[in-house]
C-alpha cells in the first residue's frame, strides 16, 4: 500500500493509473476508520481495480463552535486497517496544500444544503461539496462510495456530481451498526459510558418509526411524536431534528406514501449523532 | 470535425483519446466567432493533441436584465470557421441539458468575482465558474485557453482551477483588436455605426494611460482622471468602471510600481464593452 501525501503526484499516479485502463475507486474519509469505512473498501473493490482511500479532516465543513480540533485522529491505525482490507493508496494530504493562503473557492449545493442537518450546520455542506470535487480532482476516480449513515451528505454528493457533470459513479453502502444498533461513528468515541447506553435510542426509536408505518400510520406528524417521544425517555439525549422526506429529493413528507427516508440528529452532550433509516411501504 | 451535442457522448470521447495518451485543449466559447476566438484556436493547437471547442450561450452568467435572448448566435457560420482553423471537435450541447431541470449546484470564487466586472454583474462570475467546471468535467482538457478580453474572467478561473484543484493548464492568449484599436468582441455588433465610431476611445485612452505611466506617473488616481475625461470626450459614452490593479489578484492599486492591470467598462446605449490593457513598468 502507498502512501501519497503530494497533490500533484496523486494526480500523476491517477493519470497513470487511467493510462494502464484500470478503473480507480475512491473512499473519502476524514480517518480514525471504524468497521463502517472498512465496510466501504470492501464494497468499491468488487467495482474498481484500484482502491484508494483519502484521509483528510476537512476544516471547512465544521463551523469555528465544532469539533475540528477534537476530532479523533490516528493515522498509524488507520494505516493497518486500511492495509489488512487491501486499500491500494492513502492519499493523505496536508491542509495548508488543500487550502493553501487566499483560498476562495466553494462548491454549493442550494437548497438541500440548508435543511436537516444544514439547519444547525449552515456552512457543513458548502464544505462537504468543495472536498469532494477537490478530491475528485485531485484522484479523478470513476467510482467514489460514501456510507448511508450519513444520509443527507449522500444525497448532496449524488446531486453535485449530476449538476457539475462529474464523470464519477457515486455509490452508497448500508449503515454498519453496533450489536445494540447504535450506528458507528468516530464521534462515538466521545460519550460517556452512561451517554453511550442511553445512545441505543436512536436506532430503537427509528425502528419503532418503521414498525408503525408499515403497520399502517400514514400521518408523518405521528411517526414524529412517537420518535420523539421514545428518545425524550433518555435525560442526556437532547434533540435536534426529527424529519421524514423523499430520500431522493429530501423533500418533506406530510403523509408518508411510498419510499421514505426517516432522519434524526440528537446531542448528548457536546456530541451529535445522527441517523437515518428507509421506510419501503409497499 | 464532429459537432457532438450530448454530455454522455463528449465524456466517453474524451475518456478513449486520453486512453491514446492523447493531450485534449479546449477553448471554451459563446460562439457568435470573431478573429479573437480563432486566435486562441491556433494557439491551443500548438499545445495539444486534440482540440475541441464549446460552443454554448451560458445563461447563469447573464442577469434576467441582460442581453441572454438577444445575445448573437450563428452556429452555421461558427462551424465553418473553427472547421477552416484546424478545430477538431465541437462540442454544442443544449441548454437544458447543461441546466436540467430542478439544477442547484453552483462554484463561487469569492472576493475577486465581486469588484470590478462584478459590481455592476453580481452573478456573472458566478455563472462563468460553474460552466467551466462543467465544461472541464465533460469535455476533460488537459489544457484549456481564455482571452485576456475578460482579463477578470481568466484570472477568476484560474483561480478557481487552483483552489479546486483541476489538473488544467490555463493558457490566456492576447487581446485581438479591430484596426482602430476596438477589441474584438460578439457584443461590437450591437454598436450603431455612430457608438462603433466613438468606441474606438476605450482602447486610446487606455494606450494614453500607459504612455503616462512609462513616462512617470505614479498616482492611481490621476491616471484614471485621465482615462475618465478622454472617455468624457464621446457623448454616447457612460462608464460604468475604471480600476488599476494587480494583473495577478486584482487587488486596487493606489501607488502604481511593477506591472498593473488598467480595466475599465463603459456602455454605449444598451451595449457594454470591456476592455484592459496590463502595464509593465520596469
Amino acid at each position: 500500500m502507498r502512501i501519497i501525501t503530494s497533490i500533484k503526484k496523486m494526480q500523476s499516479l491517477s493519470s497513470q493509473i487511467h493510462l494502464q485502463g484500470k478503473r480507480i475507486g475512491l473512499v473519502p474519509t476524514m480517518g480514525f476508520l471504524h468497521e463502517g469505512h472498512l465496510s466501504l473498501i470492501r464494497e468499491i473493490k468488487r467495482h474498481c481495480d484500484v482502491t484508494v482511500m483519502s484521509i483528510f479532516v476537512n476544516p471547512t465543513q465544521f463551523s469555528p463552535s465544532e469539533d475540528f480540533a477534537d476530532y479523533p485522529r490516528d493515522f498509524v491505525r488507520d494505516k493497518k486497517l486500511a492495509e489488512a482490507e487491501g486499500c491500494d493508496i492513502i492519499f493523505y494530504p496536508d491542509a495548508k496544500d488543500i487550502y493553501p493562503g487566499n483560498y476562495l473557492t466553494y462548491v454549493t449545493v442550494e437548497k438541500i444544503s440548508y435543511i436537516l442537518c444544514g439547519v444547525s450546520r449552515p456552512i457543513h455542506f458548502r464544505g462537504v461539496a468543495t472536498i469532494v470535487a477537490k478530491l475528485f480532482n485531485i484522484v479523478k476516480p470513476q467510482i467514489a462510495i460514501f456510507g448511508q449513515k450519513d444520509a443527507q451528505q449522500a444525497i448532496i454528493i449524488k446531486k453535485m456530481v449530476n449538476d457539475l457533470n462529474f464523470d464519477v459513479e457515486i455509490l452508497v453502502a448500508p449503515i454498519v451498526r453496533e450489536k445494540d444498533g447504535l450506528a458507528k461513528s468516530s464521534r462515538n468515541t466521545y460519550l460517556s459510558p452512561e451517554m453511550r447506553r442511553q445512545a441505543s435510542v436512536l436506532f430503537q426509536s427509528l425502528k419503532a418509526a418503521e414498525q408503525k408505518i408499515l403497520s399502517g400510520e400514514t400521518d408523518a406528524a405521528a411517526i414524529k411524536a412517537l420518535i420523539k417521544n421514545k428518545i425524550a425517555e433518555k435525560p442526556a439525549a437532547v434533540i435536534d431534528y426529527i424529519e421524514i422526506v423523499n430520500p431522493e429529493t429530501l423533500e418533506h413528507q406530510a403523509e408518508i406514501q411510498g419510499s421514505v427516508l426517516i432522519a434524526l440528529a440528537v446531542r448528548f452532550g457536546k456530541t451529535r449523532l445522527i441517523d437515518n433509516i428507509v421506510v419501503d411501504k409497499k
